[in-house]
């Protein structure tokens, strides 16, 4: 990833220096015109703008602090794309704050191979200042968004957008079983009926579950949950099928203890209810 | 539903007969020139392709066998689009076939209001010439598509939509409580955020996900199971703020479960295989 973020400075015209522990991993870079330091502090001192993207973030604050680093650090913006939690993200921004730097935490929601391409986004939290006056060496790499000055967003909304992902996964992966199950093509199915089909649902579900969960008003405008539990038509023909239920199975049981609590009126967005509460729990 | 069917016939420029065992409900129709039947067989008598919209589909078997409906049918098309299981598809349409009738199984992806738009699909599944003899009535409705001959695949794959669809709620209402857990903006989240990341997601991973549950070759192009499951980042972070791991969990545990059975190297598509195994369970 660091490779792909270094080559979409170099193509958009900026002057990059590079350090990698590995030193050879740079070589590509450099016949593209990326300058090599020979320390992280010469790579930290050669720019305003400083971009971190290592494996684990335990390994960041050390690597600041390597032999001379945090003197260099002084004055610059640190964007750190490594992948951490908004705990993490919150104390690393305060050590950089402590030598003289800007912080920005950066969440990158896109594979290496379309940085730099339309549909990447970063989402940034953090210093507004910084981000702002960096947005365009920014979006070199992808769409931009900043969030906000808790440096904590950007991992949290990061790790929000993937857990979205997960459970379109599982859903997939239960549709696909159930395919299977019965001699299909499974990708048959997913190109021409399930990608159009989640495609609608969402853009014609998701904004209005959404606003339910802001307003804490789960009235149900379409089927409403004690209708839609009143058959396990999934469940009952999954297990026919021999498919698991395992996926299936949580939401469900989730729907089935709303309208056990009363709320057999609503929509299903208020299952959040049971996710996260709306009060904090007794 | 059925109400929307008949008008979409009626714009469509269609003749149609109309009954309802609650005659009054179909006043609306009358208004815009439907005839009103007073029994199942005058309506089963008045139109070559009979459609049938009922709530349980114990009760669609009874109807066609009401008084005189039964003779009625003979050479015509019933074209059941009441839910049900496809074993109930399977056995209607042999109890349609031996009353001397075509019988075309419906799956209606889409809710009452958009009936009639681009964006409708129905699923159909039996008699392919009765389908295609008749296919500019059943367009009339939404995007026809045809499955196959079984009567079972339109119940099987709309109840795969279905849980395709639960599938992504349930990443919605996990990333709904992550972002509510931090005190963030959830409608702004899911319409600026979510929905254009799970689209990029859709159409970049589930084609690829569904091209090897068809071959059974799981080969990691990407990021690889062992890596994803090295660090529940998603769940820590969840616990940390309060959120339920309920809906997140199933699959991670099932991703575990790959990589803990030698599969580590493998992409996530692999963990279809707990849900539905390539080969018969031993």
């Amino acid at each position: 990833m660091g490779t792909a973020l270094a080559a979409a400075l170099l193509a958009a015209g900026h002057r990059v220096t590079v350090w990698n522990r590995t030193a050879r991993k740079a070589d590509g870079l450099v016949e593209k015109g990326a300058r090599r330091a020979t320390s992280p502090a010469e790579a930290i001192g050669a720019s305003d703008i400083v971009i971190v993207c290592i494996l684990d973030y335990a390994d960041v604050a050390p690597l600041l602090s390597d032999d001379g680093a945090d003197a260099a650090l002084k004055g610059r913006v640190v964007v750190n794309v490594t992948n951490g939690s908004p705990a993490e993200a919150r104390e690393l921004a305060e050590r950089v704050a402590g030598l003289g730097a800007d912080y920005l935490d950066g969440g990158i929601m896109a594979v290496p191979d379309i940085i730099g391409q339309p549909q990447a986004v970063v989402l940034y939290s953090g210093a507004k200042d910084a981000f702002e006056a960096h947005r365009e060496v920014l979006d070199a790499f992808a769409g931009s968004v900043y969030l906000g000055a808790d440096p904590g967003l950007a991992p949290l909304n990061d790790l929000a957008l993937l857990s979205g992902m997960y459970g379109m996964f599982g859903g997939f992966l239960h549709a696909a079983g159930l395919v299977r199950s019965a001699g299909g093509n499974v990708t048959a199915f997913t190109t021409e009926l399930l990608i159009p089909w989640l495609r609608v649902m969402a853009d014609s579900q998701l904004p209005a579950m959404a606003a339910q969960v802001d307003s804490g008003d789960y009235g149900a405008t379409g089927s409403h949950l004690a209708m839609q539990v009143s058959h396990d038509a999934i469940g009952d023909v999954s297990r026919a099928q021999g498919v698991s239920t395992d996926l299936f199975a949580p939401l469900w049981e989730l729907m089935k203890r709303r309208v056990a609590d009363g709320h057999g009126a609503e929509s299903v967005g208020g299952v959040v209810e049971l996710v996260h509460p709306r009060e904090p729990r007794a």
